[in-house]
């Protein structure tokens, strides 16, 4: 085993110990994210009658649905012990959830402003927002028809997945900044909040961001050589 | 030239070429937050009679002080025409002067809480400003004294390499990611907006997303193989 196979195989170990963290971080994450919307605030219903229900689907699947299946779908090359061409399928199929899920948390955002007569697309979240979610729909077509599909040479696979890794890295950060940005507008939207509510979206801020870094950290530590 | 070496350049130089996409949005992010200040809000200056004045150093210094200027010393190893050494110590001697700026527009923001009479640190944004600021000064510490002093064996350099950088790219993610929670926690506090000032600060915002995937592209492109 020369060097460069030695540092492979300690920063695949480390890669591997990482995606532990994301899921402490993303599990701890989910707790919050309940505990915040059951607890502190009005439970989540997407044919409710009170919009703030229906809005509240929308962090709930904008997270659990999106980010968090998102990032097992990017780790499930270190997660899934299996062959390389089930964890493709895996990583592939586990995407798609999340774009469908990730759509009905979009629908629940729609459906609150007009139940609400709010206007669309106005503030900095839902710009980043719609742009992280159309890229990453463009992403998961263009690595369908590169990677899934037998009639890419070789020589353009390698080539794209470079890209593909450091574009699906980037979405993550950016869906990451998403998720951070509507926490804080609705915090501003919300006015004076009770101390123990303030709290629980501050843990629940940093666990989003610290589950972010983990899932970036396994795919970026693992290829360092 | 065997595929490895043929692979690597080709990524450096498109690593290289991600390095103008950065100048660019980090030019166009210091011009928007310029208008910004100067146009639609107060002005800047820390020995103001005006709070707000005092306020605005804050935005300015975090993002052209720290931000952009860690974002330089980070692209130094490709911007920078000069042997590997040089390089080296224009790395950490800009972000020394990162952290010095960061630290005069830490002040800022406290210096203002106090004129206020506002309490400090209870915010998202804040808990992950500190983290972020401490960790990086953190990181540039244990980088001095690992790669800058010679004491350090090669085997020691060559393991903490991998997590310096990963280390790095992290911090650079939490940095924007408190900058854009920072733009929607003052977006809540001055509430209804005049819409071409909201529209500066949206684009205020995917600048600084887009300055800090760029950073992060440079330094992962260049290392994918």
């Amino acid at each position: 085993m020369d060097v460069h196979e030695a540092h492979r195989v300690r920063y695949g170990r480390s890669a591997l110990r990482v995606t532990i963290l994301a899921h402490v971080f993303g599990t701890l994450a989910i707790i919050l994210l309940l505990v915040w919307l059951l607890h502190f605030r009005e439970g989540l219903d997407l044919d409710s009658d009170d919009p703030n229900r229906i809005f509240n689907v929308h962090p709930f699947l904008m997270f659990f649905g999106f980010i968090f299946l998102a990032g097992e779908a990017m780790m499930a090359y270190k997660t899934v012990g299996a062959e390389r061409k089930v964890q493709k399928y895996i990583h592939m199929f586990v995407h798609l959830v999340a774009i469908v899920l990730g759509i009905v948390g979009l629908h629940a955002a729609f459906k609150f402003h007009e139940k609400r007569g709010i206007s669309n697309l106005y503030s900095l979240h839902s710009w980043i927002g719609i742009g992280t979610f159309s890229l990453f729909c463009l992403q998961w077509l263009l690595g369908m028809s590169v990677f899934l599909f037998p009639g890419a040479p070789m020589e353009t696979r390698a080539r794209a997945a470079a890209w593909h890794v450091s574009g699906g890295r980037a979405l993550m950060f950016m869906a990451i900044c998403t998720a951070l940005t509507g926490l804080m507008e609705k915090v501003g939207f919300l006015g004076q909040l009770r101390h123990s509510e303030a709290r629980v979206i501050n843990f629940l801020g940093l666990s989003i961001l610290l589950f972010g870094i983990s899932v970036d950290l396994s795919v970026s530590l693992a290829r360092y050589i």
